[in-house]
């Protein structure tokens, strides 16, 4: 059997890519939440040993990287290709990380959708016959975010009730085409930028969830599968508010979506934490794919996986011009166990 | 025959996607180039129509895009994805672009590599099994780089003689995964990210030379090819400095380029246009390969070409704490005719 398109915009191949290694870095206030004993490398100050934020994203995908290629039993120069990006202006944090690793570099940018992005490209471009070993690496940093879209630190500007926090966090997801047993990727349906209307740029998740549903309702009609194909479905990082919107949507069309989750809801505690609606940023579904998804998959406790990383394509810019924000989000199925 | 890998960053796709459309938009200043009777579609004041200069660059990109369709004699919805990506922060000119265009969408991050990296993915996934038609697009501009990576235009600052012109421009290639004739995509060499230490904003073509060389000599080691091979070798926008490093780079190595030219230095007169050292910006190979390089193909003034937009991985962040310049620099090899 050949690769191939089903429907619109969701592709199968052939002979699905197995995740050999998995890796993720975080924060301190990520190491206080759920998943906290679940991450390879964590860091007191944020700054994992760099003098600046930025650096330090560029050291926290790399951290992530190691771990992953650890697992895999794999060294950089075995990587016939690596798919980064993150949310800094120019992607510097995945730059200058691709710089120390010196593996060819294809640099993307999806904002929060990013790991998505890249583990689909990954995906495909194995498949499609070309290598036989790539990773996917992203990553955020609350600081670095925050000063750049927001305002810096220093100023204590207090949240909206709508507002997410933005992980400190990375992942890397290193794919064999084939050869070697584990989990894998099974279909990729690739999103087309949603925009509904939405202005304000503390309510991200309102902003992409018309790309959620649109995405995944585009998965469900290619496949012709039924959400309860999958034993999780989870979002990237759409948080409280976004993650009931997709709910509300789906059930407007009468599906009632039962095993429903979003990283931005399971990275903190939501009640303990103060993180307003939940976490965002590239590293969230990152660091939550990484930590605890993969390691669910291959333990048995899923056996499918609806992976939808989300992103909100804004930039100070396009919002002091007064445009909307568009949305993207990209559906990888994982699967538990291929050979 | 399968697709393979050649060496150690080189693909051939075993049937190779033909390049079935091509467009061009350029701003005033291009249209009074070499190039100038070329592109599709111009625009006196550099705002095309819109309200602001980013907003143009999305303008630029679908004017482009829509002129690439026309010579395909395809509409948007029969892309299967688009491929894009700019060098706004966090990519708006894209983003926004793709928004009206409606095509699922993979958003990249190359700086001014990316017509490179959009046309290599685009071919690698086709010539992989995943869809029929591909567009890679990309853009710049002007006004919109300069207020965002040196000074707002209104300061008038004086210009370094090493300074490079960022091309008001875009360009859109659509590619059909095979069945149709014409020039076609036979090797890609993905590129690593190089950085010799120069740390000067202002110079971008010898920070983007090591890269340049860099890849062009995997692409020459992995296929056993000489420079000779090509009837043209064409670097993105190195401009003068660039050029003449990457020449001297291979003269140390005892190979002299004979064929080989910038794109910085073909979409400007440098002797009448006061662009110093030449073109540079994603526009600026995007659109010379989109109006000359493409057309050329197809009439026989080339019969091979080997296309490598050169990329500058800083931000004004990474400058002002005092990091150097990372480059790239991806290799994609045309050839005239295929079917």
């Amino acid at each position: 059997m050949d690769n191939q398109k089903l429907g619109k915009q969701t592709y199968l191949p052939a002979v699905p890519p197995v995740i050999i290694g998995y890796g993720s870095s975080a924060g301190r206030k990520e190491c206080e939440g759920p998943l906290g004993k679940r991450f390879d490398h964590t860091c007191a100050d944020d700054r994992f040993g760099e003098k600046s934020w930025e650096q330090a994203e560029s050291a926290m995908q790399q951290l992530a990287l190691d771990a992953a290629l650890k697992r895999a039993e794999l060294h950089t120069v075995d990587l016939d290709y690596l798919l980064a990006g993150d949310l800094l202006n120019q992607c510097i944090g995945s730059s200058f990380a691709a710089l120390e690793d010196g593996v060819p570099f294809f640099g993307l940018y999806g904002a929060c959708s990013t790991m998505g992005e890249s583990l689909a490209l990954a995906a495909l471009l194995l498949s499609g016959g070309y290598g036989s070993y790539a990773a996917a690496v992203t990553s955020s940093h609350f600081c670095s975010a925050e000063r750049q879209y927001r305002t810096p630190l220093e100023y204590g500007a207090q949240r909206t009730p709508t507002a997410q926090w933005t992980a400190t966090a990375a992942g890397a997801t290193v794919l064999a085409a084939r050869g070697r047993k584990g989990p894998c990727v099974t279909a990729v349906t690739v999103g087309k930028v949603r925009d509904k209307g939405i202005k304000d740029a503390n309510n991200m998740g309102s902003a992409m969830a018309a790309a959620a549903y649109d995405t995944l309702s585009a998965h469900f009609q290619d496949t012709g599968r039924s959400p309860d194909y999958y034993d999780l479905i989870v979002t990237g990082d759409l948080g409280r508010l976004g993650h009931r919107i997709v709910t509300d949507l789906f059930a407007a069309d009468g599906v009632t979506l039962e095993n429903y989750n979003d990283c931005g809801l399971m990275l903190y505690d939501l009640a303990r934490q103060d993180v307003h609606c939940g976490g965002s940023g590239c590293g969230c579904s990152a660091s939550v794919l990484n930590s605890l998804l993969i390691p669910g998959l291959i333990s048995g406790q899923w056996r499918r996986i609806l992976f939808c990383p989300t992103g909100a394509l804004l930039s100070p810019t396009s919002s002091m011009q007064g445009q909307s924000i568009p949305g993207i989000c990209h559906a990888v199925a994982l699967e538990g166990a291929c050979s």
